[in-house]
C-alpha cells in the first residue's frame, strides 16, 4: 500500500460506472490503494481489471461464477469470493472510500454496509436515495460517513452547494435534456415503439435509463435524491429543460445567485470529483468551449406531456413508502413497455396508478424497503395485466 | 452598535456603488453598524445617506463642501470632516469592512489605507488593481486584509474559485457581452459616436465605462485585475463574448468541471455578497428564470475588431509599469473620444501606441503608480493631439 494513499473498494466494477472509476483510478496509481472490487457474474471482466490495479479481493455476487473466478485469478495473489454476504464483507472492509456503483435494489444493502463503516461512499445507485434516502442519511450520519452524489445532476449540486451554510440556499435547480421525446406531441408518444425511446440524445446509457429520461421520470426520481441529499424544503427542488446538457444543474442563494456546474457529457468528470475529493484528480476529458458550443437553451418542463415529473413531485411531497413504490412500479411498467407488452403512455399511467392505489407504512429500514418494492412491483405487475386485456 | 453587527465605512458613498451597498445596509440594519461614509463634494446627498444608516462620521474630499456637509449635519451628532487626509483617516478608522469605491486613481491611497487595518475590502475601483494590483494585494496579504471583488466578474470567479486549493483550477473564463458594436464591422466602428458607444446592451454605467464596453478594454482591463486576484499564470485567463451577459464568468477545474456563477444584472448581488461574506443575505434583486431568458450564446472575441483586448494581454505578459500606462492612456483616449476630438478606433491606437512608446520600472508603491499615470496621460495626450492634426 502506497503511503498516504486512500484506500478504495468499487462496488459494481464492471458496469459502466465501475470502469470509468477504474480507469481514473489507474491513471493515478500511487494515489489509490484498492481493496475491493465486486460484480454481479462477469468474472472474466472482474478478474482481469483486479489484476491490473492490484485489488487484494474480487467478488462475485453469483455463487456459479465463483470457480470461473478463482481460475481467472490463480496465482495473481488475489483472493476470490462469491455470494450476496461476501459482497457485504467486502463493501465493509472499511476502505476510505468505497464507489456503490451496484444497480437496482441489489445494491442497497452493500451501500448501507460501507456506510456503517463511516468512510467516504461514492453513490452511483440511484435506488440507493429514491427508496431509502431516509434510512441512508441517517446511516451515514449516525455513523460520520459522507456521501458524494456522482449522477451528474447531484454532483453538480454537490459542487455549488455551501454545505458549511446550507440556510443561505433558497433553490435547486436539476437540468433535463428533455429527452428524445422533448418536441413530441402526445399522439406522437403513444404509438412511440422502444428503439425510438432509447435514442437519448446527449449521453449513452442503458435501456431502462433511457426510456426513464424519454418519460422524464428519470429527472423525477432525481429530484427525489436531491432532496434527500441537501437540507431543503420538498418544493425547493425545480426542473428546467436544457436540451445541451451542458449545465449539469444550479443552486441559486439567496442574495441572488446562482452558482452552476458545466462540463462535456463525460461521466469521469464526476467520479474523479468523488474519488480525488475535497482535492481534484486530473482527467482526459473533453474541454469545455462554450464558443464552439455557441448556444445553451432552456424552457420549462411540459407535465401535461411528461406526467411522471407530477408523480415525482406527488411522491415526493407524500414522503413514507411514496417514492419506493414510485420507483417499483416504474421499473415494472418500463420492462413492460420495453417487453412491447404495453405503450409508452402507460409507463406513466402504471405508475400513477400504483402510486395511488398502494401504499405501505413508511419503511425504517432496508428489509422494509425490499418489502415495499416487492409489493408495489406485484400490484403494478397486475396493472400491466389489466392493460393489455 | 448592536452587538455582533459588522462595522462598515462606506468610501465613495454618493455613486452607485456606493449607494447600492447603503440600500442593502438599510435592509438589514441590525447586522451592520455604519462607522463612515465618505464622497467628492455631494455633501447633500452624504448628509442625507449618513443620517438614514446612523453613520458616526461623514467625510467629504472637496474641501469647498465642507460648510455645507456641516450644516446639513448639524444637531445630527454625525462627525463632518473634509479633505483628503480626514478621508484617508475614515479609511483606516478599522471597520471590519470596507467598501472601496472611489472612482478613479483617487481611490488607490484610500484603499491602501483600509487594506492596512488588515479588516476586510469590497473593491469597487478597477484602477487599484489594474495599475497596482501587485502593491495592492501584497499589502493585503501583510497585513491580513481580505480582498473581496465586487465586480461582477470577478465577484463571478470569487464565488466559483477554491479559494482552499487554487492548483486545482486549470482556467478562468470572464464572459464579455461583447458591448454595443459587437456586431460591427471595421469600417462601422470607424464612424461611430460617442451616443451610440454609450448605448450599452445590459447594465447601465457612465459614460467612460460604457465606452470601455465598446472598445472590449474595459474587458481588458478586468483580465489584468482577474490576474492579480486569482494566483494562476497569466495565459490562464480567456474571455468569451456572452451577449446576455447572465453567466458573469467561469472556473475550469483539473478535472473538466467548470463552476459558473450566474445572476440577473443587478450589482446588488455582487454587492450582498461581499458585504454579508462569508454568509449569504437577502436582496430584493429579480431572480434568475432561464427558461423566460430562453437561451445563452457564446462566441470566440474577436481580436482584430477589438484590439484593445490584445493591448491588455501584452501589458499583462509584460507586467510592470505596463498596465498602469495601458489604463491611463486609455481614459485619455476615451476622455477625448467622449469630447469628439478623435474617432472611435483611435482608443485603441493611442492606447497601444502609448503602451509601444512608453515604459517606467515597475512601481513599488502607490506615488510610483501615480507618477506612472499622470506621464502616461501626458503621452498620450501628445498623441491625441498629433492625431488631430
Amino acid at each position: 500500500m502506497s503511503k498516504g494513499a486512500r484506500s478504495v473498494s468499487i462496488l459494481g466494477a464492471t458496469g459502466s460506472v465501475g470502469k470509468s472509476t477504474l480507469d481514473l483510478v489507474e491513471r493515478e496509481r500511487d494515489r489509490f490503494d484498492v481493496v475491493a472490487l465486486t460484480a454481479w457474474r462477469d468474472a472474466a471482466g472482474l478478474a482481469e481489471a483486479a489484476k491490473r490495479v492490484g485489488a487484494r479481493h474480487a467478488v462475485v455476487a453469483d455463487l456459479a461464477a465463483y470457480a470461473d473466478l478463482r481460475s481467472a485469478l490463480s496465482g495473481s495473489g488475489i483472493e476470490a469470493a462469491a455470494g450476496e454476504a461476501a459482497i457485504l464483507d467486502a463493501a465493509g472492509a472499511g476502505a476510505d472510500w468505497t464507489m456503490a456503483a451496484i444497480v437496482g435494489t441489489a445494491g442497497l444493502a452493500p451501500t448501507m454496509a460501507a456506510l456503517r463503516k463511516g468512510g467516504t461512499v461514492a453513490l452511483a445507485n440511484k435506488e440507493a436515495l429514491v427508496s431509502a434516502g431516509g434510512i441512508m442519511t441517517k446511516v451515514a450520519k449516525d455513523n460520520g460517513a459522507t456521501l458524494l452524489p456522482v449522477d451528474s445532476e447531484h454532483n453538480a449540486i454537490f459542487q455549488c452547494f455551501d454545505h458549511a451554510n446550507p440556510g443561505a440556499v433558497r433553490r435547486i435547480i436539476l437540468t433535463a435534456s428533455g429527452g428524445p421525446f422533448r418536441n413530441r406531441s402526445i399522439e406522437e408518444m403513444r404509438v412511440a415503439t422502444p428503439a425510438e425511446a432509447v435514442a437519448h440524445p446527449n449521453w449513452s446509457m442503458g435501456a431502462k435509463i433511457s426510456v426513464d429520461s424519454a418519460t422524464l421520470m428519470n429527472k423525477g426520481l432525481e429530484l427525489i435524491e436531491a432532496f434527500h441529499l441537501f437540507p431543503l424544503a420538498h418544493d425547493a427542488f425545480e426542473i428546467v429543460v436544457h436540451p445541451q446538457s451542458v449545465i449539469h444543474s444550479l443552486v441559486e442563494y439567496r442574495d441572488g445567485s446562482v452558482l452552476a456546474q458545466l462540463g462535456a457529457p463525460d461521466m469521469r468528470i464526476p467520479i474523479a470529483y468523488a474519488l480525488a475529493w475535497p482535492e481534484r484528480m486530473a482527467t482526459p476529458c473533453e474541454r469545455l468551449d462554450l464558443a464552439k458550443i455557441g448556444s445553451l437553451d432552456f424552457e420549462p418542463p411540459d407535465l401535461d406531456r411528461f406526467p411522471a415529473l407530477g408523480l415525482a413531485k406527488e411522491a415526493l411531497r407524500e414522503g413514507g413508502a411514496k417514492p419506493a413504490i414510485l420507483n417499483a412500479a416504474n421499473e415494472v411498467a418500463v420492462a413492460s413497455f420495453l417487453d412491447g407488452r404495453i405503450g409508452f403512455l402507460d409507463i406513466a399511467s402504471i405508475a400513477g396508478e400504483t402510486l395511488q392505489c398502494y401504499d405501505a407504512v413508511a419503511p425504517a429500514t432496508i428489509e422494509e424497503v425490499l418489502d415495499v418494492d416487492r409489493d408495489a412491483r406485484a400490484v403494478a405487475a397486475r396493472m400491466v395485466e389489466r392493460l393489455k386485456h
